[in-house]
């Protein structure tokens, strides 16, 4: 995967903290994922296709996602409920749509987002994409971002999806 | 969600078991997931978007996952490594791939499979949507398909990701 996919990533999950949940959040290094993200207990994971197909995984600690979700939702939630993991849901959202603005190039869109949740859980990414994994602290507690994506061409043609139609870039 | 967005999913399922891995797939009842789709510990999420959007997972016991990854790959597999999650993301790739050409209408696009991995996990999908859930057994085992999607008229504007481009339907 390109490093420089990930960096839209970045900056806009670090806006989408400070701007929705007023929380600076502290960028750990960046590393190549060669087989383990260190996840936390609850992971909203996007699709991404286009001229480049992904996924992105916005992974919180358990505090860090009760503390967003009360925040987003103004009340004091204390249990990963439907409430936390649509907040999740729509934090990982976010930060993925501000990314994508930056990468316009490549006619991104979004599915909608599924929340995992469950201790240990890992998110495996297929072996053509070496995924990057950045984990961010926060006064909250820890998080982490994952993002896996390859344009188009890099796709081996056996097992691509061919039906996604060839489109200029509008610009 | 609408019901008929679910039998192509699982005539695909049907199909890619027995044409890939020589495996009759029998289906339990299907239900609207009110907040519980009973998961196996591999499972592999895809997204969709298009003039729909939404999540598609199929969820594996491990036995099935490490069967259909020892067919795939023709070799005896007895971990849930790369190998496995690789099949298992190939897997979810040609069911959604054989439901997409069945739902052309809707313009689809599939992004990347995700295999998560890791007992007791769910995924919850946003409250706007009710995934439909259908267990499944096949004489190696258990497993479970879990589709989410709703038509972009249905999304809250709100909310959603509102820079997918209108297309006519062509045909």
């Amino acid at each position: 995967m390109r490093v420089e996919f990930v960096n839209p990533f970045i900056k806009s999950l670090a806006n989408t903290f400070e701007v929705m949940l007023h929380q600076k959040v502290t960028r750990g290094d960046l590393e190549l994922k060669s087989n383990f993200c260190p996840l936390h207990p609850v992971s909203g994971i996007i699709g991404l296709s286009g001229k480049a197909t992904g996924t992105v995984v916005l992974s919180l600690s358990e505090i860090v996602a009760l503390k967003a979700a009360s925040t987003m939702l103004m009340t004091e939630l204390s249990v990963i409920d439907d409430d936390v993991t649509d907040a999740v849901g729509e934090l990982v959202n976010m930060v993925t749509g501000g990314a994508k603005a930056e990468l316009e190039a490549y006619n991104l869109s979004i599915s909608l987002p599924g929340v995992v949740t469950g201790k240990n859980h890992s998110v495996n990414f297929p072996s053509k994409v070496t995924p990057i994994c950045v984990p961010f602290s926060t006064d909250w507690g820890p998080l982490a971002l994952e993002v896996g994506l390859i344009t188009s061409s890099e796709i081996p043609a056996a097992s691509s999806d061919t039906t996604q139609q060839p489109q200029e870039v509008s610009s």
